[in-house]
């Protein structure tokens, strides 16, 4: 994954990128703005400066392509692994600050605006949705509870997905032009009671 | 508005629909389960068992036509704005019912998840989300309280479309299997914080 080691080496604003990485990125920047039917080969060629013959040769398919820039950096799985570990009380402002931060990074932002915009009509995407939720935050919640972490970890999921849809893509105000940190702020208690309140009063 | 008519006399299922019902019909179902962009004016002719130059002539152009069959059943903004009369205490619950009836009711079902699956493409259709967020729970949001009621209305609408699109899009176990009065009592309580509860705890 030359892509990875440029991003994480450099940053922000990467030196000289391979065309291989340049393609990755025009690709994440139209599944995300677009979802995954009206995004094009061609499309992500011509952004990237290429020739779509090289986007095939280097990816194959669409389809292909679409599940290797579209998977989440591992770094993210690994701090929401790591929430555990912290204080009890406060683990759903750290939850918070995790997600919001993933949300505020461009790269990851992309990813995961563009599997919500694609899971509508790319089974590939939905099953990353699914597969995030109940992997990666599913993770989390087993190690904080066995009272029900299943359910604690979609209804987690499902408010991250409804944050990144209203404030990203509807763009429904006051949200869509809060600081990240009064989102933070906002989310965290939500993510508390998910992850380790009382889950359903009666 | 013979649609709205025929189907509140009849229930679910109605006698003898007009052309012009079958045709919305269809409609919501296509914009549901497709989106905007992969919804055609031939594809919902063929399914209303009508020629595609009759939807023309009944609704005009595809945009036209999306905005009449996507507006909500007026009965859901009035029974949001009623919910801000009783108690305070059980109100996110009373919301929960309200939100969670709207979408396992198949003809309201369309339309949220139409919206919702069309808001990355069509401008139309973002703006009816937010306009529902602002607007139905905004109202219910400022007649609770003036304590930043328009952030509650948009953290209550990005719950509202996560778990829409959680359930019933992406179908994320175990939320897209629950008995709807489960998901009743788990999302009650977010509601109820999101409404009435202490915001941001710092």
């Amino acid at each position: 994954m030359s892509s990875e080691r440029s991003a994480k080496r450099s940053g922000r604003r990467p030196g000289p990128t391979t065309t291989r990485d340049a393609i990755a990125e025009a690709a994440r920047r139209q599944f995300a703005e677009l979802g995954y039917d009206r995004t094009t080969m061609r499309g992500i060629a011509g952004e990237a400066g290429v020739d779509a013959a090289l986007v095939v040769r280097f990816y194959g398919s669409k389809d292909a392509l679409f599940r290797e820039v579209m998977a989440l950096p591992p770094g993210i799985a690994d701090a929401m692994a790591g929430l555990a570990d912290g204080p009890r009380a406060t683990v759903g402002r750290r939850l918070a600050e995790v997600i919001v931060g993933m949300l505020e990074n461009p790269r990851s932002r992309s990813i995961v605006l563009g599997r919500i915009r694609s899971a509508s009509s790319h089974p590939d995407a939905a099953a990353l949705v699914r597969e995030t939720v109940t992997r990666d935050v599913g993770r989390l919640a087993v190690a904080l509870t066995d009272d029900e972490p299943e359910t604690r970890a979609v209804l987690v999921g499902s408010q991250i997905v409804g944050l990144a849809l209203a404030r990203y893509i509807v763009r429904v105000e006051p949200l869509a032009s809060m600081p990240a940190a009064d989102v933070i702020d906002y989310i965290a208690p939500a993510f508390q009671h998910y992850l380790v309140g009382t889950l359903a009063a009666d």
